[in-house]
């Protein structure tokens, strides 16, 4: 029996869109000890994360809902303190879904990477060699299949994702444009994020104006975080052939009743288009190589990530809302006290 | 100098939508004889086809409008009467961009292909040998990317493409379900062209309860030459890291300004769609290729071809509205008289 303290953030109202504060309540429970089979984490750092939402709510979605009552679904990465599992040993780092909770108890199941120690900081994992830095890599080298020369745009270009995409596309030898919220999250992006023109749809009049003047030659490449207005506009400046990468569509809070907008499928067939959805988690055989890859671009300076620690597991509940809100700076992490 | 007298369809009024029977004039003029590198074309054959819609619009399109009081643009099979080009002699079929009218005066280069002589009626040129066979024939298998046991949904499954899609899905081991606009329509592509089940989509009070019921097991593939609400219905039926092929856009009658419709971000983010467009013209190259596969084919008695050949150049006007009514089956082509 062990006699620590767990403090979970449950889940005890279901949303409706976006979830805020009051769907969550936090409970300190005594810990379990760990079974056969079982390892005992304690978590460093909790993600939050765009798809957070969906989990959260009850929608037809990729992955089930997070039940009432439970700690809520997320990354962590953590430090193992009791295990039962041949191959796992006290003092190792990992990497999977340990929820918000300070304490989480699972079987390895549940870990989807042991963390080398290396001189990235230990929440690197949960950026850019995490979920987000995967994401980006594996999506628009997957998907978007650049070539030099080519013209990339990326909605929440100053995000979790979108901050390693310009990097990406500029590494590629591609011209990256981004949109973002704030014109402090624009010049963060055309400061860090490899991105040439920023803008800011909240200070626009006409997006796809704005669109056309930063990219007057329109784009090979939409990297798409939100959906919405901003894909509209998108999708009507892309050149012939250009492939859009469906990564999120956060611009719309709720998609019961489905929300309408103007159809695509004219562009699509007369832009000759390739509109593909990605979800990281159909990637994890190709997990390993991509954060090695991304570790040794990290480590070589050439990719920089960064992060917005939230102290403390009592911000987790008006995590989510935040990040919908566009208030964060780069990757938004809970540090577990 | 020819004594032919000429008989050309003219564009003479600028639609918005489906041109109708009244946005053309037939007129009558002597023809020139055909100056040095020219040939002149007797038409056999004209092609009547969902894109004429787009190339008498003055939308922003894939191809330029046709200007007013010109032949209307279309594809056609005819012979060659007078040749100042070598290569090219009197006596030869060729296929290619010549316009509704009895006779085309043109240089090699609206031609896409000769006509090899064959078993195949000469108009077989126009359906199974020409675009609508060989759309079908590289979007199914170029976009698709079929697979045996996978299913497959196809729009105007009675149509000029479609019919011949439920035949090629049958032939790569796929479950065909088709779309089509009258109970009379679905028996036959049930009869003739590979469907394993039919819907008559003007027949059920809720389509996507109608396309579940014929297809349990959800969509791998929904080729789609419509859009509009028939799309709608059918993305939503797509099973994970389906295709979709969007191959015209034939439910909407106008693109100015543009429908709504439901937002199908949600959808290829979630189910991991992969929805591109295709436009036959990209594919000139494997065109020659596709051609003698389907000949092939078609000869061996794999595939049928239907047609309804209207007798006589009066019948072009009301042709592309007479297509978007639904009233044809299978290929609609004009004999010229």
């Amino acid at each position: 029996m062990s006699a620590r303290e767990n403090r979970e953030v449950r889940l005890t109202a279901r949303p409706r869109g976006i979830p805020q504060a009051e769907h969550f309540s936090v409970v300190t429970e005594p810990v379990a000890a760990p079974g056969d089979g079982e390892i005992l984490i304690q978590n460093r750092y909790l993600s939050v994360d765009p798809a957070q939402r969906g989990w959260a709510n009850d929608e037809g979605n990729y992955s089930a809902p997070v039940p009432l009552d439970t700690p809520m679904r997320s990354l962590a990465v953590g430090e193992i303190l009791e295990s039962n599992v041949a191959g796992y040993r006290a003092g190792e780092h990992v990497y999977g879904w340990f929820g918000w909770q300070r304490y989480c108890v699972t079987t390895p199941e549940a870990v989807l990477r042991r963390v080398t120690p290396s001189r990235l900081p230990l929440s690197a994992n949960l950026s850019v060699l995490g979920m987000n830095g995967i994401t980006a890599y594996l999506a628009f080298h997957g998907l978007g299949d650049p070539k030099p020369g080519e013209h990339v745009l990326v909605s929440t270009a100053a995000g979790s994702v979108g901050s390693f995409v310009g990097q990406l596309a500029t590494i590629a030898g591609c011209r990256a444009v981004g949109l973002t919220s704030s014109g402090e999250k624009a010049a963060l992006a055309k400061a860090r994020y490899g991105y040439r023109e920023m803008i800011n749809y909240r200070d626009v009049a006409d997006l796809g104006a704005a669109i056309r003047a930063a990219c007057p030659d329109g784009n090979d490449i939409f990297f798409d975080n939100t959906g919405g207005m901003i894909a509209d506009a998108a999708i009507r400046t892309m050149r012939l052939r250009g492939r859009v990468i469906q990564c999120g569509t956060a611009a719309n809070a709720s998609w019961t009743p489905t929300p309408t907008g103007p159809r695509p499928e004219r562009e699509i067939l007369t832009r000759r288009l390739r509109w593909s959805g990605f979800i990281i988690f159909d990637h994890l055989a190709e997990f390993e190589t991509a954060a090695a890859q991304l570790a040794e671009l990290a480590l070589a300076g050439k990719i920089v990530h960064d992060e917005e620690i939230l102290p403390g597991l009592d911000h987790a509940p008006g995590a989510i809302a935040r990040l919908y809100r566009g208030e964060n700076h780069g990757k938004l992490i809970i540090a577990v006290d």
